[in-house]
């Protein structure tokens, strides 16, 4: 019987888990769209078709389940974007391949809103408390990651006489309003931005 | 009589045209904090201290209140950025201005939550209906202004052998991430946001 409750309870846990991690990643798909604002327990249960009561136990506020859901979007971000990189040699190449797939993630979007990071960080940015510090924090972890991988292609050559921090910001602003010209419909932009970038990284 | 209603029937007239764009105003600063999602006839009038249905009788409804928003952003920018802008002679000289003074419309806002334009057109990007209509429509006038300012610049000697639509493209990126930059209150990045423009127009 001990057994058995145990049992039991593991799989609570792993179930648990599991409506977690598609809550949040709803979430996170509602955010894209709708903003973290349109983020919330009723919102999720009526998509989701449960209860908000059933929500409400694995998330308690709006709140954690916003943080939730900048935990779901950096989950999709770095395995979309920074693990196939990862892949590719350091320098240059892994840094043409970053951007090549941030950009294909906003050409072709995961999330139906587009970058669910760009999204969010111009949401949040004037508005201080958690959800804010999580956007902010989440978004120096990548201007951090870009700018070590500037670094490394300097190091082994290439883009010389470069400020490393300028052409972190500028990769990272071309992107994120390639993003918003795609939300648009303005594909014409893409394309412009795609050149920019290619210049920037040659 | 007759004289005394219409008196009357125009100062309700200017009265009311006042009281619209005194809360289309508070609505474009709600917005640039909030996002338009915050923009509601409630939350106006519990800032201004009048009742809802006053509200409603100007507005009707919350759309309305976030088209009005809209244009009064954009009368605020073109107050604050364009008009001052075209008293410098057209070209190189009008172009810096302009930029000049977006950034500073961003490090000094004049709305809370910092440019407004950047705000709003992030938030509704992906939300199709008339709020994104006119939030796109916005957006491209003041990128087919600079893209004319550019090209007037090209057309007396500077900016040689540079795409328009491209040096559009990117300063209006950069300054939309200085904002981003600014409302986290990451001002070294605001100064690199500074040096990329000054080379992009150099």
């Amino acid at each position: 019987m001990v057994r058995m409750a145990e049992v039991s309870a593991d799989q609570r846990l792993v179930k648990g888990a599991r409506s977690r991690a598609a809550i949040a990643r709803h979430a996170a798909d509602v955010a894209s769209v709708d903003g973290l604002a349109g983020v919330s327990l009723g919102r999720l249960a009526t998509d989701l078709g449960i209860s908000k009561s059933g929500i409400a136990t694995l998330f308690k506020t709006k709140e954690a389940l916003q943080l939730a859901a900048i935990r779901a979007g950096r989950e999709v971000f770095v395995e979309q974007i920074i693990t196939p990189a990862l892949a590719v040699p350091r320098g240059l190449p892994r840094l043409r391949t970053l951007v090549e797939r941030w950009l294909g993630y906003i050409t072709d979007p995961v999330f139906p809103g587009g970058c669910f990071r760009a999204a969010v960080l111009a949401e949040f940015d004037s508005r201080p408390g958690p959800v804010r510090d999580a956007v902010a924090v989440d978004h120096e972890d990548w201007m951090q990651f870009l700018a070590a991988e500037i670094r490394k292609a300097q190091e082994t050559g290439d883009l010389p006489g470069r400020s490393v921090e300028a052409l972190a910001f500028e990769i990272d602003a071309i992107v994120s309003a390639a993003n918003t010209a795609r939300q648009l419909g303005d594909d014409a932009r893409v394309v412009t931005a795609r050149r920019i970038l290619d210049d920037l990284l040659n």
